[in-house]
């Protein structure tokens, strides 16, 4: 199919400062937990974008000094050479390719909790960080002002000896030329503080410092979000947002506008999970600046239909299309719709996992759709890309949730002659269930893509609704090596992770007892009063809880973890599901957890009940400390036990017992993938099933290859150097 | 003064296994942040206290396959030659200075997140973490166990490779040995499952598998909670605990007892923080064991009296004394035992911020009394010794809290010409109020440490009781420089982050609202009902709670974060704080904040009472949401409000000011340290003090110097080599 002609304008190249970005395609900065201390992460992911087509690649928020250290979580920085070396691997696997590097130059002022360096970040006004909690910043004298300035000079300066083109000014996500321009953080009574034009100082002086200084090299862009969305207590788009794109532009420094919105305590509102925003969510917002802007505008929406990214270029909203989470979800999104392949886009669902990486600190990031995310260069995987077998080998992939899917698509790009059996009738596994929660919807992504992949594979076939297959059957099928990717199920007797047993008198088998399948899949009648039962802490607790309440139903959740759903933070999810329980009524009862259930009543009690003293030393049989007894009788009509999830294993453990006849039937070799091996998120799951197929020829395909780790190897250089180290005292 | 004669059992040699150790000081496994992908770091930080007297020291807890990767928490790891390398530096600096090396090795099983390697761990059962939630293992067949026992082979040959004196099979804190042992986890039926012999089976051969493999070059060392303090439930001291010590013994597979008590997800109940447990609270469990043992015994108890320590050998109830965090606090106390320097011995005050940057995970661990915690590599600095100045440039520092008395100290190691100059009667600035916390008394050693220190220098003159020094004092001083560490103090307005603003009706001058300070310094009157507002989210908001509960107050706490105290959840205090509060009746109201403060009627919202929902584009004026009305009024007598804390810089602002009058007399620079600055943990102070002590002759010294940073850089060797990378897929 060839491409579209409506969608001709995404390619044709616009000029940006001294620079010309080929195409519309952008790679606003997002964070993939490689900073610069990862060099080959860093360069193999977002080079793999720019082998996408993608018209530019941008680095994570990429700090200016140790005041501005994020530790635990993973920025970039460019503090010193050692810095500049791994930049520069970075614009080189962008060039290659013919794409521009962007550099988020950022400073976050109290934000920065600086447990790595140690050090005070400064800020407009001495004050607590509403993001972090015990951070403060030192307020910043006029030659700390301009001392600050001159970090972004020195920064970008080091930004174009790394090769970029293209250098921020970070203010969006509330740091600190932000908190200078907003009310919010600057008290200030100097010409740094009060009018719009005092407040607006800093940052246009920062960017005229930047501009002078390296203008000429590199384009200059900022950050900046048009609306804090706090109404009229904060920046906001018709008024404050406008008059700044306004302010700036008449100085003439800045040669592109990277706008969003919201702030950094709650920047779901940027980066908003599905749960709550479809793409485009930003459009009402940003796309009013151009009507003011003198220079290009980019802004983002999770956006995946090339339709809606070439309107919003046509329509005269946007110059540019800025993209994160689509661009982890689908690296190729630029060469696709450029070669027409539209079938062929894996879009972002918006679960966020990707930021929950970066939220908790540290880990690399995942992505639910997209295996291979930053695992080019560790793993040496390429999303497009599979070694084709010479094997004849056929392959049975039993079951066809995410894992089995994904494993037969990858077996299949790679030659492989690859059965792929469902018992149902659909495809899906359990994201069938999930997709029926309030929001969620859009994961059905996981299935379409791979369904569509699937169909073209020729050397897949795909059979559904086969029922569940038994042991006899596997090992009479044929197959040469079996994939079992049969999935998991919630436990029907409570077992949880507080006792590792089940719980007294919780019997699925009951009427007023469900687990989420019965009550999604199986239309098992729930009462009114609904106390749902929640050990998971992610998304099916508070989501089954809202499915319920919207169908009227009075619930409460009952959850041993200190909150609901802490997961969600991490997916930037958790600040609207907790308005979503306030406003739907949904109660909670948390770190509490069940003795025991009777019909119409819960007996529950506080984890914390037992005495805080503990006994001076050890008496055989007691508890060391003085044990509680209080308990909390919780009445409800229905309970749904979501306690925690158990392999969906017996095939395998039946194979597994009949190990001695597998040669007799041919079969080489059988493994587990995804939630029958052992319950995950759905991006391990598909992780899972594609590394096994990536790895289908190592002595033993369960267990993983190494991988390439970076970190500081002794004898090697290290920056600063040692010897540049003023050892004064 | 000379070493007191019965403390001279602490040095007498002792063989473990193929090993002498030279006295009776080690240092058990415990993080620091460097693991072994720092291997400066790491290894200066464990040489230190090679070079104060250690007999041993072990690096954290090490894992043997990346199916074990606490990421986002840092560990050692020994996956490959990389890691050699990097350990071989490590036990390099401790055999420089005759003290042995260990190594733990560490299998988590179901508690082991892999978020970097993505990997599954086994388990003896298939089941979720109740550390980590979300996080499953695969249950362990027959042949999965030897492989697990395979890498724990593999790793302990690595381990002597890399130069290790001391092996360890971890099966404390949970970790896989434990899960074996434990019913808690472990539900098989087969021989690694049911009695406790069949239960202890997978410990015991893992540890022969070890020992046969290595045991002739290295010590074998286990490290075992005899008690899991569970009651009846789990493995308990009196029975378990010793009958397993007899077991394995009998075997003959281990040279030496590393005993603790405790558990994972509780594991404030081996370090337990002095809020809690004192020096010993561990010795009625674990000094128990040695009545059955064959080999020599360790055990901790976060002991810092030479007294204690030699009474527990020579009783007979341990061989040799281990430790982590007095070992962090001062990495001298064996040779200041040594040498009769008892007084100069810097103890743990029990406070747990070491820890509590591993449970965050990432940052390097810090020390609220050592300031040269983990800098001895990056920043060059060195406990005991000081660059000795040849200036004869007189210091004048402003206020003796933290930051002021380390500064004063190290300015007087270094030979400066310093006065101290204190307002009150006593020094310790804020730590005087802490220390009248329930249960924080040990906190006062961050003052008398000091206070000897001080006395001790002949260059330091203290003077206390001067009252506040005034800007025409201070220049008129005769000081060539000056540090002003004035501190800070709560605010009395309300000032908070949440409105970065004061609270309506929120003033410590009426006779119903109080500061802390008010309260534990000024006896200003409390009524009955007490509401605690706390943003601090550390210790003040539920330590003053707990205060007035045990003077009979009605108390709760309300707070807009959410939960109660979230940074004492790193510190391993939240679990007996929870349950303090449940036993002493102290409420909490989180994630509300107050409109305003009225005689006896607080008016206190729910943050997330707005809508959900935001509108589809911005109006200006106006919130994006539907805005919540719903208040809570919450009845009191007296609040105490805990909402931010302001610098009191009075004093340093009036200097700023009259800056252009220093020259004239002789005034050449004026710094902050300290919460004067910037507030924050009493650590950051003591480091601020020491920093610009370190650093004072550098341009700037209230601007931290570059340190060494350990990571990648592009083009240096990584490990695995990417050659060495099987890509097959």
């Amino acid at each position: 199919m060839a491409r579209n002609p409506k969608h001709d304008i995404l390619f044709q190249p616009i000029k940006i400062g001294p620079k010309i970005l080929k195409n519309r395609f952008y790679q606003v900065p997002h964070c993939i937990g490689a900073g610069s201390e990862k060099p080959g992460t860093q360069a193999a992911n977002r080079g793999m974008k720019a082998e996408g087509g993608w018209g530019a690649c941008c680095t994570e928020y990429c700090s200016i000094s140790p005041e501005s250290d994020d530790c635990h979580r993973v920025s970039a920085r460019i503090w010193d050479e050692g810095d500049v070396i791994n930049l520069r691997h970075l614009t080189d696997s962008l060039h290659k390719h013919g794409a521009l590097g962007g550099i988020e130059l950022w400073y976050g002022g109290a934000h920065a909790p600086c447990m790595e360096s140690r050090a005070i970040p400064y800020g407009p006004t001495a004050q607590a960080s509403e993001f972090e909690y015990l951070t403060y910043c030192h307020e910043a004298d006029d030659d700390d002002i301009k001392y600050l300035q001159g970090l972004y000079v020195a920064a970008a300066k080091r930004a174009v000896q790394a090769g970029f083109d293209i250098i921020y000014v970070y203010g969006a996500h509330s740091y600190l030329p932000l908190q200078f321009l907003s009310h919010y953080y600057n008290r200030r009574t100097d010409r740094y503080g009060g009018s719009f034009e005092n407040r607006a100082r800093f940052w246009i002086e920062t960017l005229a410092a930047v501009k002078a200084a390296v203008g000429h090299e590199a384009a200059i862009a900022t950050r900046f979000a048009v609306d804090t969305l706090y109404g009229a207590d904060g920046v906001q788009a018709l008024d404050d947002g406008l008059k700044f794109v306004e302010l700036v532009d008449r100085e003439g420094v800045v040669d592109l506008w990277d706008l969003n919105i919201g702030d950094i305590a709650e920047w779901g509102e940027d980066a908003g999970p599905s749960r709550f925003y479809q793409a485009g969510h930003q459009r009402n917002w940003t796309d009013g600046a151009k009507r003011v802007a003198k220079v290009p505008v980019l802004g983002v929406s999770r956006e995946t239909s090339p339709d809606d990214m070439a309107a919003r270029i046509l329509d005269g909203r946007l110059d540019i299309l800025g993209f994160a989470r689509p661009s982890i979800a689908d690296p190729f999104i630029p060469l696709k719709i450029q070669e027409g392949r539209y079938e062929d886009i894996r879009e972002c669902i918006g679960c966020n996992v990707c930021i929950s990486r970066w939220e908790i600190g540290g880990p690399p990031m995942i992505c639910t759709q997209n295996a291979t995310a930053n695992e080019e260069y560790r793993r040496g995987w390429h999303p497009e890309k599979f070694a084709k077998t010479s094997s004849s080998c056929s392959v049975l992939v039993v079951g066809a949730g995410p894992a089995g899917m994904e494993c037969a698509r990858v077996l299949g790009e790679r030659g492989y002659d690859v059965h792929l059996r469902e018992a149902d009738t659909e495809l899906g596994g359990r994201v069938r269930k999930v997709v029926k929660y309030p929001g969620l919807s859009e994961w059905a992504r996981v299935i379409t893509y791979r369904q569509i992949q699937l169909q073209k594979l020729k050397s897949v076939e795909v059979h559904t609704g086969v029922g569940k297959m038994t042991a006899d059957q596997v090992l009479s099928y044929g197959a040469d090596r079996v994939v079992i990717a049969t999935g998991s199920y919630w436990a029907n007797d409570g077992t949880n992770f507080v006792t590792h047993s089940p719980v007294e008198g919780l019997d699925a088998s009951l009427p007023y007892i469900c687990t989420p399948e019965q009550v999604l899949m199986q239309n098992k009648p729930v009462g009114d009063r609904v106390l749902v039962v929640d050990c998971d802490g992610y998304f099916t607790g508070v989501s089954i809880a809202e499915f319920l309440a919207d169908r009227g139903k009075k619930v409460k959740i009952l959850t041993p973890l200190k909150g609901v759903a802490p997961y969600t933070h991490f997916t930037l999810e958790a600040p609207n599901l907790h308005r979503m329980m306030h406003e739907k009524h949904i109660h909670e009862l948390t770190s509490h957890w069940l003795l025991k259930v009777q019909p119409g009543r819960a007996t529950a009690y506080n984890i914390f009940r037992d005495g805080y003293k503990r006994a001076p030393g050890p008496t055989t049989g007691e508890l060391p400390r003085r044990p509680g007894t209080e308990v909390v009788e919780v009445e409800f009509d229905t309970i749904i036990a979501a306690t925690g999830r158990v392999p969906n294993d017996s095939l395998w453990r039946e194979l597994a017992a009949r190990r001695a006849e597998w040669a007799k039937h041919d079969v080489q070799a059988i493994y587990q993938a995804g939630d029958c091996y052992a319950p995950g998120l759905i991006a391990q799951a598909v992780f899972e099933g594609h590394r096994i197929a990536r790895e289908f020829e190592s002595s033993n395909p369960q267990r993983p290859q190494p991988w390439i780790r970076e970190r500081q190897v002794w004898g090697h250089e290290t920056y600063p150097k040692i010897s540049d180290r003023q050892v004064v005292g």
